[in-house]
């Protein structure tokens, strides 16, 4: 993409209110901009992140067979009542009333509605497992949206869901979902903690959350630093200092965390609560065993921000990024250009007239993994810069388009 | 994908209220669930035809220069305030009041939205044009929510926005809009007629609707079987029966109609009200002239069974069918299942035990261009059939995956 066609530009400050880094920095590099408190437009650039946080979810979702679909945002009230979740949820939930006075809630979640489906369709254990996922926009009521796209009353959230004929079934597959997750994780540039927690509105049940490392983070975590195992407080049984009950290995030591990920083995209460019951082997009526699995793009793209960055802009992760490589041209690299777009390579070229010192801070911001400067002083060749390091070196063409074709 | 993997599977009857052909055949197809009146699930089958919708929108949105983004669902009161729609369009618009009795509306276009972004970056005519837009759920109040998937009280839409320096260079991209939305719908298999209309709640300006006949359409418009081009009865200045005004070919004929597009050259009145001014090219301060464009990706889905069906179920052109392929297996057909999936062919495999007859009833059904029929009978070769002809052919394995790599 030519900077000339990008919108918007970057800008020289964020708003006052902005703390967090990734509230700075994102704003700051055009990646998003808020429209009131806790909701954030994704623009060009930040969807272009968030579209590849979004495929390396999927690819590893599909990997454990599961299956994507799109559900309604707007649930009646009916339905949330069968599970008593109108009440429960009530603080965190948005609720309307259409002009005929029935009422609605905005979607926080999908477990009924997942059940509901699952109870028109599936009545024998031969149609078990189920897998099914989706990437939509939650609401959640949020009286204090602070931190950036961290906590947001409106944000992207892939949900999984899955019924299963057995505990054994359910816990088994609970555990992929585990190792999925870690895969994700692995391949967005994320170390992650697994945390035991409670279960909230979703379930009395333990549950685990995917905790990520960061001064921006508002929870507080129990972890050993060798293993990356813990447990949050609610339902804490060790203490700081104490030898790791799990590898006994390192020792627990305290942190202020970001959860980018919860995954829920819900068991029989929704199946029950809303009478969904499938026919197992024996002929006999039983009710579905649920998990569900979330993952908040949204607020992974906000974490990759707080974990890696300096005190001059972004620092992507290759497979995130929103494009492979910067190309400045401080004289004309428009061959240059269409030469690395030829060969597929994803690049952003700063075609402008602005001086060296603005493209390079630009380039700096906005943290794309490889610059590359196109110069009188570079000649034939071109100057190449990690944004992780202060080296260049000068390559020629064909090396650029090799080294680049690689990653 | 195995159809042992496939969820839900198919329904031997849609629910009595379905009278639309759309309702009928994508619920027993498996494509799609009703949640409510109004309220769609798109299920694993209907995603993928939407996903494919999706695409060809995207591409053809990306030639003419736009970028896609992510914008909120949930607005304040405050902006849409700023032009008078809050109270306009209240008929149509969910509002709600959040905790602290604040109020918003649950968007069903984003114009407000685009223009506050525009304002707050762009100043110069130097920024000028820019073309955003995304795929997003739009909702509105639909007291008469019937049709199937063609009206809902939310759906999907695709809605690009631009804004030029001045009414010349609107027009310009306007008219380029149109010739890439007509190339849209020829892609997607269907056939459209363009339609002057009246802008409704968005513009007192004359717009296009980009209309497909069809039976189950709500619309009626006026127009020329040779020159595919018509009026709405709101801006009505031709008769039944007169020469054609447009090519002088036709003559104007009338025809129960459905909207799947539309596009609206929307003028200065959004910046106006909105303060939303740019420096020209003298240093004069302007309002950006501003556009919109819409498709619904869901009521394309729809309008697409409308026209493509039989007695038997559905037929998909085959850019958006969810599969090149069905392959039915009457006897093992794993192997040719792997071979087709390593060319990169997209099949459905029929692993059941089911009867011969049920697996061609749901082939039927679910419309995907190719069938193929692996049995005793066939020996080492498969049955090709295609879904629009009666006629059967035995091919060798070599020549079914060149036939099908080659759609």
């Amino acid at each position: 993409m030519m900077h000339s066609q990008l919108f918007p530009k970057t800008l020289k400050e964020a708003s006052r209110d902005a703390v967090a880094a990734n509230h700075k920095l994102l704003v700051r590099g055009g990646f998003m901009d808020q429209l009131m408190a806790g909701s954030w437009t994704l623009l060009p650039l930040g969807w272009r992140v968030v579209g590849k946080i979004n495929n390396i979810i999927r690819a590893e979702m599909n990997a454990t067979g599961g299956q994507e679909l799109a559900l309604p945002l707007l649930h009646s009230k009916e339905i949330w009542n069968e599970t008593g979740r109108w009440e429960s949820a009530a603080d965190i939930m948005y609720t309307l009333k259409d002009s005929r006075e029935r009422e609605y809630a905005l979607s926080f979640t999908h477990e009924e509605i997942i059940m509901d489906l699952i109870r028109k369709h599936v009545s024998s254990y031969k149609d078990l497992p189920i897998k099914i996922y989706q990437f939509s926009t939650k609401f959640r009521q949020e009286l204090r949206a602070t931190g950036g796209i961290l906590r947001g009353r409106e944000f992207l959230m892939k949900d999984m869901y899955s019924a299963h004929e057995s505990e054994e079934d359910l816990m088994a597959y609970y555990e992929e979902v585990k190792q999925a997750y870690l895969k994700i994780f692995a391949r967005l540039g994320l170390e992650v903690i697994v945390t035991e927690a409670s279960g909230g509105v979703f379930t009395d049940k333990h549950t685990h959350e995917f905790q990520v490392l960061a001064e921006s983070g508002e929870d507080t975590i129990y972890y050993c630093s060798e293993c990356k195992q813990g447990q949050n407080k609610e339902v804490l049984s060790v203490a700081e200092g104490d030898k790791c009950p799990w590898c006994s290995l390192g020792k627990v030591v305290v942190g202020k965390s970001i959860e980018v990920g919860n995954i829920f083995p819900l068991g029989t209460k929704y199946a029950t609560d809303m009478k969904a019951f499938f026919t197992d082997k024996n002929g006999k009526q039983q009710p579905f065993w649920f998990g569900s699995y979330g993952i908040g793009p949204t607020r992974v793209l906000g974490t990759l921000v707080e974990v890696h960055h300096d005190e001059k802009g972004i620092l992507w992760p290759k497979e995130v990024a929103p494009f492979a490589a910067h190309l400045v041209g401080l004289k004309d690299a428009g061959e240059v250009y269409e030469e690395l777009q030829s060969a597929g390579i994803e690049v952003l070229y700063d075609d402008s007239d602005r001086s060296a010192g603005e493209k390079f801070a630009d380039a700096d911001l906005l943290g794309i993994p490889v610059r590359l400067v196109v110069s009188a002083k570079t000649g034939d060749k071109i100057e190449w810069k990690d944004r992780n390091s202060d080296e260049t070196r000068l390559m020629t063409r064909p090396e650029v388009v090799s080294a680049l074709s690689t990653i």
